[in-house]
């Protein structure tokens, strides 16, 4: 089948094999898969990542404990993709749960007699930047009907967001300043939004990204090159307990977010910086601060987010603001760092046009 | 009076002139004073903290919710020390609380016309490395008869061990790491073994600092350069929830810190570290660890800790392990840079020998 495939730090679009279904699994067709700034982020910083690891590994041991490491050897082929939405195509042994015709989504995990592996970093299971995918049918959940697959698409970085929210206990009562207006920061916006906490206050450099929250319910956005999120949260609130969602990823910015944290802030990191970044300790100190690492989601949180899209709580569809046929996927992770551009890049491997 | 100053980032002893109290203050004489490895800390970084909090104050204004800058001017005179027991000696106008001869412990907070002080971080209030202070009344608590003014200067300390622990939300059923048996550590230690809480495993380079965590409850103590603290719990433990205290207070043990922490892991730093630090975010992410900052203590924690210590709740007095007179201060900061040779040093201006 034809894939976008990372070998050796670099994407190409290949041929691979075509994935065959072992028993409880269940072959797909990919509908549409969301294109996740993580992947951008472990294509350009996987090798430090993968070296840290090791460090942790050396130092630590294999321990349940320890971090897990990357788990895909980079110089093999390595099939992005965790946000999708599938068509079921053939089923493997033992199978029952689930029809072939069946629309679905999954938590990007698989479970074989070797163990549990994560869909679209593994050399074994292709995530969605591919044709077809193989997936446990007791994984997955079936797409409401009506619900189209480019919004079932949205489960997963929805997930995402409120996963972050749950984590960083915010309460009706609480203030958020949301940094970042990408995918997983509007992902924040809209569960906040649902929750009825406010005001929420959105920080983005993109006039657009900025747009796209006010639709989704942030009660002010700025350019942050124009006024500082917690100036504007001044203005409106200034006293209300805060959080502050760091949806951003890159280094400097949890530093940034204790900067502006008044006394007993709370920081929830949800952007994901793969590298080495800095902090003033003293800041933190000073103000009593805590941060709150926060990653994925838990299943039932997964569930509540496609049946939350589902039921009309919160509408997506301006988050879709591009789709790329599987040879367009090189090319939009480029367009994706031009962020004016575009909040979330489907890759629809059978799209027309 | 004789004083150690602070001036221009270095120690000297020196005449200043007698502080004066103001209505509603009192006057006192110096009987005991712990050396605080803050002070440590802000003789060699106090400069690059001033610098980053002018950094922070240009950026975000002077509003009640930025860091409170530090409030000295480096090129004038600084009489640090806040872990004092003095004996009143003067009343000021209206103060009808206490009495001259009264032995007293205090928050190191000073109040007049111009405003909140912080007692020995200040220019006009000088702190106990000094034969005199002036307090306020009303801040001050009398130390319950039969207490030694040595064990009552050691209230300081122990609350911010208390208020630390508090801050950790730390319950009985979960486990504790301590890094760094200095006096803050140790207080970590004595608090959570008062509370019930264990197994507590500490880390220290120095085989005195962990006796003296052993004397105090300390279930294992493990020299880092033979053991991680982490295998250490793990033997003995490894499953209960687990909270990290950092005590050490330099650069890189908050990473130390998040790389040994186990999936959900709390880390409390308590360790005053006034430098640029460094983390890796993808750590904190890949286990959804928290951090959370702690500094000083509540006026309850602090009132508790003095009653801790002369109900006989925890024997601090093995923790005293030196003492000098004013002229002996600036060896004795020399002195707490060799932690096999000292926990608390007391300053006790009038101490015979």
């Amino acid at each position: 089948m034809r894939a976008v495939v990372m070998r050796d730090w670099e994407l190409r679009v290949d041929e691979v094999p075509d994935p065959v279904p072992g028993p409880g699994q269940i072959l797909t067709r990919v509908l549409a898969c969301g294109i996740c700034g993580s992947d951008l982020h472990m294509l350009r910083h996987g090798a430090e990542l993968r070296a840290r690891d090791a460090e942790l590994t050396a130092e630590f041991g294999t321990d349940p404990n320890a971090m897990q490491p990357i788990t895909f050897e980079p110089h093999l082929d390595t099939v992005m993709g965790h946000e999708y939405c599938c068509e079921v195509i053939g089923l493997g042994a033992g199978v029952s749960a689930v029809s072939e015709g069946d629309v679905v989504v999954g938590m990007p995990v698989a479970f074989d007699a070797d163990g549990i592996h994560t869909v679209g970093y593994s050399n074994r299971y292709p995530g969605g930047y591919a044709e077809q995918m193989v997936l446990n049918a007791d994984l997955v959940l079936r797409v409401p009907d009506g619900l189209s697959p480019r919004l079932a698409a949205m489960t997963e970085p929805l997930a995402v967001g409120v996963h972050a929210v749950a984590k960083s206990r915010i309460e009706p009562g609480d203030a958020a300043i949301v940094l970042g207006l990408g995918p997983v920061g509007l992902a924040c916006v809209a569960e906040l939004t649902m929750r009825g906490i406010g005001p929420v206050v959105g920080a983005d450099f993109s006039p657009r990204r900025r747009r796209l929250a006010e639709q989704l319910g942030c009660d002010v956005v700025v350019d942050p090159r124009e006024q500082h999120a917690i100036a504007a949260w001044r203005e409106i609130d200034g006293q209300r307990p805060l959080v502050i969602f760091e949806a951003v990823g890159v280094p400097g910015m949890i530093d940034a977010a204790m900067r502006m944290a008044p006394r007993d802030a709370r920081i929830l990191v949800v952007g994901v910086c793969m590298q080495r970044d800095h902090l003033f300790p003293m800041v933190g100190i000073g103000r009593e601060l805590s941060i709150q690492f926060a990653l994925a989601y838990t299943p039932d949180e997964f569930a509540g987010s496609l049946h939350k899209i589902a039921d009309g709580a919160i509408d997506l569809s301006p988050l879709l603001t591009g789709s790329v046929r599987i040879d367009g996927v090189p090319s939009a992770f480029d367009d994706l760092a031009d962020p004016e551009e575009h909040a979330k890049i489907l890759v629809e491997p059978d799209a027309r046009g």
